[in-house]
């Protein structure tokens, strides 16, 4: 049976092919022909609706919302150029740092993301059940690749692994800062039993390397340690089983000032108020190497053996990282807590200036590198004009909508030691009682469309190209169709990208302005009496921002340069222009 | 409230950090107090078990099933090697031609994919409904670029798009051969009012060169044209509202015997067994330029306006690509009808002679260029031996495994001409009876996994490497770890792909082992003493099949070269070796 769809499709092509003949004047009879066709077309139609045959066809149709899902976007031609070239440049990090690429599936048995995420869990976003599997999408890469390493076990000989691609979460998106609830993540993991601290500062490295490449401008790394924290909670006096809870809390000394977040934790999860001040105390420090001198002289953290341990490997840390020759961008921050639950060892977030939120940078992400106090325990806070307390609603499509101005970038990129998670999946599918290996981890993600929410406006600013095409070419005299073919598929055997106009007989100024339209810098003209010669006329032309700010053509030579047809690929070759694009220097200038 | 994951984690760790306090010797004191941690940490396990407070630890956990969804697999470090290089090339075809990025996110609202699959709609996966939209994984990237393109209306300016990335169907998957359900597809797509048949040939001139520069052995593009099958349709007396359907059937000839496509047609779908086999006797042929000439002199086809449109058509594009330099890669094939609704001009199909299922290739798709038979009308037939026929039930994932060695990769790249959708999206947005303006389009998909199955078992059995790690540091003496470092960093910064090994002390033949793992061709080795007279030692190595099958190991110099260290990069740079891995050589040879 024929659908209404396929039925209106029929007809709508059909009515455009009557068109057609009558423009081209075509025979009558042929035009009869089809005009009887789409008469038989209409009336099928029509006995297929009166029939009842659909349903939905038969009521007036609702307009269709010709839009993207609520958190998702479209990237055009001159973003994606962008894009392109930030991956390109993390890309070469990666692999420059050894690691090997994996990828995983963008979806997973909903089983193997349970019980990950904490409190985050009601972001995930699930597939229908369609028969079958439960099936739920990626929520970031890092369990992914602990399920995969989990799954080739010993087998797996590699230890350093990159991702890059897209996680899905159903939170509340903030567009232009580049919070989407599809959004890109570029990971890099390393896995194995290692000295203790090398592969964390090697990650740290890393990731200042990328961001240093990516001249975001000022960043810093704000580092702390787990060990440290839940030594700290024990100390003050926080009952085992809320460890994790108050965590998630301090985790907020970002974002919200410290009455707020004690409120959370006295008010909302129980916490007596003198544990509460006590733990404000010590996240209130951040600093270097001077800070981590001054912890080790606390005798009450020293007897309590995690943060001994964490306040031990920290040391190590900074030695290594002073090797790696990073120190400088690091701020041993006692706030950081990161809300995943998976981390063990150090964690850590790259922020960048420019990223900040309004008021706010100065004040803590930025504080010089001593032991100032980030938070204040008193009633005055550096923090950002109190906003109205929220409770999120189990499902964030009803949630109001953010206040874009008051909200940074955040940070660009985080990550930490995960040691237990390959080995949560192995013991699992063991079953119970039965023992089985596990695999301690690092890694760090970066958000690549918070990058790209900083790099972006200063391509529009600086007038980048969206395009590489190389040259253009055109003809002067009577269409010369196959000849400019010809030519174009000569180009670009030799790996120079090309372009020409689409049209049999196309006037020069328009294909000028084809070609100018993407910045070409080789204009190519044929003509039909140098064609014979054997010579092309070749134009060079550059873009230039004039003193009114309008971006306009300039031209070495208005006439051009004959160039022999036959040696025109090595005279491309060997100007300047084309060198500069080939390596990528007038890209990333 | 702690959830019970969180403490059963708490208790992991807290175990795991006693075990290392005890192999540390660590003060007594200090293991006491771990211990008496781990001991309230049970017991509020204990209570909170007791208490009921989870049912689902409470009951034997199922054991976890450790495995991707059904129909998705990952791709480790060598696999995803090798699929970047295809990638790679892939990308620089596109832009050498012109195209421009697009990114479109991996879910639309389900009523942007609707209407737009024929009988396939049923292999949509569908996002549960969390609050909030209807959502659905995109099914292919062209309804997603006719989307976006109706959103972007006449503001965009750009006419070549290309897109990479994964999309989904919930088939019966045949993993070997690249048959997924979650695939990774290439598209390239040109949309304009442009002269007939120029852009058509441009995409068909794309394919050609992508699949040359691939080096997947022989292919054909097998080409037909909507018009002229619906023409044939007509003229053989298919009623109007059958012809779509009538049209799937004759896609089925690739895969089924001429006489299982009448029993379609007839039984299935009701039409006249006369009609049946006239299509047959069309279909049947196969060709080039002269199959034109020929159905160009048959009259009853020439007065139908649609067949003389397409047969017009396809006059000029054979003009067309003969100036490409591709028209012997063309197979004009009449039994080519394409399942999608959306098509309405040309249509086209790779094949590859490595992919085409065993006993199917030379028979039908690899027939040479003539006006043989592709199907014969009578009994016996060419086709693959009769498999089960079973009407594939509404839930894919209830179906029986499919026999993988009788199936091919099938065809590896297939697209064609729609000059409606973007019409469609802007119509259906306009509202009923308004008038809103269309946009031709042409493209090509190319299966990127299809491609990857037919690569990768050359890359293995050619033991290519999976990185391009150049260097591997390490220590003769004493450790040096911090000298390796330091090393490995200024490696780093001048672009050369640099690794070590992540101990204080590792021994010589450990940090060999590590670096030949990866086949990296510099070793390069410090010690304490030549360290002092700023030397290291490099030995460079390639490994190479032996007699026996075997790779192994080659060494220029077993002694190795004394090199400068502040001269190191200009000298790796200088070599034979570096300079083919940079220029990517070595990957593609």
């Amino acid at each position: 049976m024929a659908t209404p769809e396929a039925l209106g499709e029929a007809i709508a092509q059909q009515s455009a092919l009557l068109v057609d003949l009558r423009k081209q004047q075509a025979d009558n009879a042929v035009i009869e022909e089809a005009k009887k066709k789409l008469g038989e077309l209409k009336k099928a139609q029509g006995q297929l609706l009166s029939a009842g045959g659909s349903k939905e066809s038969g009521k007036k149709k609702e307009r269709l919302l010709l839009k993207t899902a609520k958190g998702t976007r479209d990237y055009g031609p001159g973003e994606m150029f962008c894009r392109e070239h930030i991956e390109r440049i993390v890309k070469e990090c990666f692999t420059t740092f050894g690691g090997s690429c994996l990828d995983t599936p963008v979806f997973e048995r909903k089983d193997i993301l349970a019980g990950k995420y904490g409190e985050d869990a009601k972001l995930i976003f699930d597939l229908k059940d369609q028969g079958g599997e439960e099936l739920a999408l990626r929520y970031d890469h890092t369990v992914p690749l602990a399920r995969y390493l989990a799954m080739s076990g010993a087998m797996n000989t590699h230890s350093k692994f990159w991702q890059i691609g897209k996680v899905y979460r159903r939170d509340n998106p903030v567009m232009s800062k580049g919070r989407m609830r599809e959004f890109s993540q570029a990971d890099f993991d390393i896995a194995g039993v290692w000295d203790t601290m090398i592969p964390d500062a090697e990650i740290i490295s890393l990731l200042c390397t990328i961001l240093t490449r990516l001249e975001l401008g000022d960043f810093i790394v704000k580092l702390n340690h787990r060990k440290i924290l839940d030594g700290i909670f024990e100390v003050c006096g926080v009952p085992a089983d809320k460890i994790r809870t108050i965590s998630s809390a301090v985790d907020k000394l970002d974002k919200l000032p410290w009455p707020e977040v004690k409120k959370e934790m006295t008010e909302e999860k129980g916490l007596d108020s003198a544990v509460a001040d006590k733990i404000g105390e010590y996240v209130k420090h951040k600093g270097g190497p001077t800070l981590l001198e001054q912890l080790v002289k606390d005798e009450s953290l020293m007897a309590n053996p995690s943060a001994k341990q964490g306040l031990d490997e920290m040391g190590l840390l900074f030695g290594y990282l002073e090797a790696f020759n990073v120190l400088d961008k690091i701020s041993f921050d006692m706030s950081l807590a990161r809300g995943l639950d998976y981390y063990t060892g150090i964690i850590y977030e790259a922020i960048v200036e420019a990223s900040a939120p309004p008021g706010f940078k100065s004040a803590n992400a930025f504080a010089s590198s001593s032991t100032q106090p980030a938070v204040d325990s008193s009633a005055s806070t550096p923090a950002p004009a109190p906003k109205k307390k929220s409770k999120k609603p189990a499902n964030a499509d009803e949630e109001e909508e953010v206040d874009e101005s008051q909200v940074g970038v955040g940070s660009i990129a985080a990550g930490g030691r995960y040691d237990n998670l390959v080995g949560m999946f192995a013991a699992a599918a063991a079953g119970e009682g039965k023992k089985a290996a596990g695999l301690p981890c690092i890694g760090v993600s970066i958000g690549m469309d918070r990058i790209f929410a900083i790099v972006w406006p200063k391509w529009v600013e600086r007038g980048m190209r969206s395009k590489e095409t190389m040259a253009y070419v055109m003809a002067a005299g009577d269409g010369l169709l196959k000849e400019r073919v010809q030519l174009v598929q000569t180009l670009r055997e030799a790996g120079i990208k090309s372009d020409f106009l689409f049209k049999n007989k196309p006037k020069l100024p328009a294909q000028f302005a084809a070609g100018e339209r993407d910045e070409v810098p080789f204009a190519i003209i044929l003509g039909g009496d140098e064609l014979k010669e054997g010579l092309v006329t070749v134009k060079e032309q550059r873009w230039e921002f004039a003193p009114d700010g309008e971006k306009r053509k300039v031209q070495s030579d208005d006439k051009g340069v004959k160039v022999k047809r036959d040696g025109l690929i090595d005279w491309i070759k060997d100007t300047q222009t084309f060198k500069e694009w080939s390596s990528g220097k007038l890209i990333s200038s």
